[in-house]
C-alpha cells in the first residue's frame, strides 16, 4: 500500500477523507486538482506532502512545448508558488518543490525533455529517499521502545503521512518487526480527527494494539501511568528543534513533561528548516470555522455564528522535547 | 428559562441532547424515563442533577399509598438507589437523594401525606438555594475577573448546569453584570461537545463574547497570552480539594499552572464530599465507546471496533487549582 505514487502518467493517491470508511484511490491529472487535494487533506502528512509537492511540479511542466530555459524555468515558478499556496506549515511541501526546481536550474543548459526526465527521476528519488528515511527512523526509533510499552500518539504520522512506513508509527512498526510488544494510544485529533480516521484504522491493519482517545483524555491516561512514551511526528522543525505539528502536540508535551514521560519527535531530515531558527517564525494555517463547528460539514455542533479559533498546528519549544529522531541518528535538542 | 422544574405534575427539563438545534422542554412523569434522561445527559451538570434526583426521588413516592413509614422508607431507599445507578461522579446527585430521604427519616412520625407535603417543600428548597448559591458563586467569583479578562473554560458549567445562573458561567455573568468586559473561550469538551453545544448556546444567548476552540487547542492559545484565567465547574470535590470534573479538565489545569494562569473551579457546598479524603476515592464513570466513534452515535469515525477509552470525568488535585470558589466565599486549598 502506498500513500502517493506515480501511476499511469498521474500522481495516484489513497484518498484518506474517505477512510477508515472505504480505501478509494484518486487519479489527479492536473494541478488544480491535486492543489484541492492537498487544502482537503486527501493527501496529507508533512513527507508525503514533500513527494506530492515534487510529483506536482513534475506534473505541472511534463506536457509544456517551452522550448528555452527561461521560459520552462517561469513555469516551474509559476506551478511552484500555486502549489506551495495549498499550505503553509509543512516544510517538506517547501522542499519538495524546492528540489525539483534546484534539479532544473543544474541542468538548464540541457534541452528541456532531458531536463523534464531528470526531474521525474528526482520526484522518484525523492519518493525511494523518503521510503529509506521512514525505515531508518524506525530503526533509530525503535530502540527508544522496550517491550511492554504504552506510546500515546497524535494525528497522524504513520503510512498515510509518508509514502508507506511512517515516521512516529514507524517507529512503532519497526520496534514491533524486533519483536517488542507496543500498545499504542491514538489521540483522536480534533478537528479532522486523522488519530481517529487514519492512525487507529492503519495500526489496526498492522496487527498493532490501538486504542483510541478523545484528545482531553491524554492527561488522565498519565496520570494513571498508562503512558511510558510519546511520540509524535512534526510539520517543521526550527533550526533549535522547535517543531510545529499538528494542533495539540504542544499541549501533550508539557502533559508528557508533567507527568515526566519522555516526548519524542520522529521526523525525516527535510522537515527542518535551516532558515528559521526558533519556532516563532514557524507560520501557522488557520483553516475554516466549518471544521469545528460542523462534523465534517454537515450537522451543526455550535451555535450559530459563534467565533472559532482552528489552527492547524501549534509549535512545541525544544525544551519540552526529549529528542528528535531522524534518519541520520537521534539528536537530543 | 429554567434548566430543570417542577410544573403540572411533571420533572419540566430542557432536553440538552438537542441544543443548539432547538430548545425543546421535555416533561417527565416517571422514574424511568428520568434515569435515562440523566443517563442520556438529556439533563446533566452537577447542581441541576441534586435538583433531578429530588425532584425524582419526590416522583417515586408521590403517588404511593403506603401506610407506614416503613414501607414508605422502603420505596424511597428503591428510589434512592435506581436514581444513584444513573451516574456514579456527580456529588449533588447523591447529595440531593440524601436531603430528600433525611426529610423523612426526620418525619416519620407524621402521616405519609404530610411527610410527601415536606419532601416536595424540601425539592423546592433545593432548587432555590441552587439558584442562591449560584448568584453567590457569581459574586464572589466575579472580583476575580477584571475588566479585559479572557477565561477559558471547559464543558457547561452555566444555566444549563445549574437550574438557571450557572456556577464558572455564573462568576462571567455576574462579572458581565457589573459591566466588566469578558471574553470567554469555550473548549468544545469531546466526546459529547456539551462546551460547542451548550456553552456557546448560552453564553451568546447572555450576549458574551464567546469563541469556540477544540479542546486540544487550549495550550496554544495559553502560549499565545491569550487566556488569563482558566474557570471550571466540579462534579465531586474530595476533603483535601482535588476536584472530580468534566474529562479534560485536569489537563486544563496543568497547563494552566505551565503557563502561570489562574486556575479556579467554582461550585457550590453541595459538590462537596467530605466522607472522601483525596481524589483517588472518587469513582470515575465509564461512558460508552460509541461517544467516541461515532458522532452522536451515527457516522463511524473510526477503525471498526478500535477499542476505546471514554472517561466522563478526570481528577484535578488540589496543588493545580488556585482556588475554589463556593456561595461561601473563596477557598485556597
Amino acid at each position: 500500500m502506498r500513500t502517493i505514487e506515480w501511476k499511469n502518467n498521474k500522481i495516484k493517491i489513497i484518498d484518506q477523507t474517505k477512510l477508515p470508511g472505504k480505501l478509494e484511490y484518486l487519479y489527479i491529472k492536473d494541478l488544480e486538482t491535486l492543489w484541492h487535494a492537498i487544502r482537503e487533506l486527501k493527501v496529507r502528512g508533512a513527507p508525503a506532502l514533500g513527494a506530492a509537492a515534487a510529483l506536482g511540479i513534475y506534473l505541472g511542466v511534463k506536457d509544456t512545448d517551452k522550448k528555452n530555459f527561461k521560459d520552462f524555468a517561469a513555469l516551474i515558478d509559476k506551478t511552484a508558488k500555486y502549489i506551495a499556496s495549498s499550505r503553509p506549515t509543512a516544510r517538506n511541501l517547501f522542499w519538495g518543490i524546492e528540489r525539483m526546481a534546484s534539479v532544473a536550474v543544474r541542468n538548464k543548459e540541457k534541452p528541456m525533455s532531458a531536463i523534464k526526465k531528470l526531474m521525474f527521476r528526482e520526484a522518484e528519488i525523492i519518493i525511494e529517499e523518503d521510503r529509506e528515511a521512514c525505515r531508518k527512523i524506525g530503526d533509530f526509533g525503535s530502540v527508544l521502545l522496550k517491550s511492554g510499552d504504552s506510546v500515546l500518539t497524535v494525528c497522524n504520522a504513520g503510512i498515510l503521512a509518508t509514502i508507506d512506513y511512517g515516521t512516529a508509527l514507524g517507529v512503532i512498526y519497526r520496534a514491533h518487526e524486533k519483536g517488542k510488544k507496543i500498545k499504542v494510544f491514538a489521540c483522536e485529533t480534533r478537528p479532522l480527527l486523522q488519530g481517529a480516521r487514519l492512525t487507529t484504522w492503519e495500526l489496526k491493519k498492522k496487527g498493532i494494539d490501538v486504542t483510541l482517545i478523545c484528545d482531553n483524555m491524554a492527561a488522565s491516561l498519565m496520570r494513571e501511568g498508562k503512558i511510558d512514551k510519546v511520540i509524535t511526528g512534526a510539520d517543521r522543525i526550527a533550526s533549535n528543534g522547535d517543531s510545529a505539528n499538528k494542533i495539540g502536540t504542544y499541549g501533550l508535551a508539557i502533559l508528557a513533561k508533567y507527568h515526566k514521560i519522555p516526548f519524542y519527535v520522529a521526523a525525516p531530515m527535510s522537515t527542518f528548516d535551516t532558515e528559521i531558527s526558533t519556532g516563532k517564525d514557524i507560520p501557522i494555517e488557520q483553516r475554516p470555522r466549518e471544521e469545528v463547528t460542523e462534523l465534517f460539514f454537515k450537522k451543526p455542533i455550535a451555535a450559530r455564528g459563534v467565533k472559532v479559533y482552528n489552527p492547524a498546528f501549534d509549535v512545541t519549544p525544544h525544551e519540552l522535547i526529549t529528542a528528535i529522531i531522524t534518519e541520520k541518528g537521534i539528536i537530543n535538542p
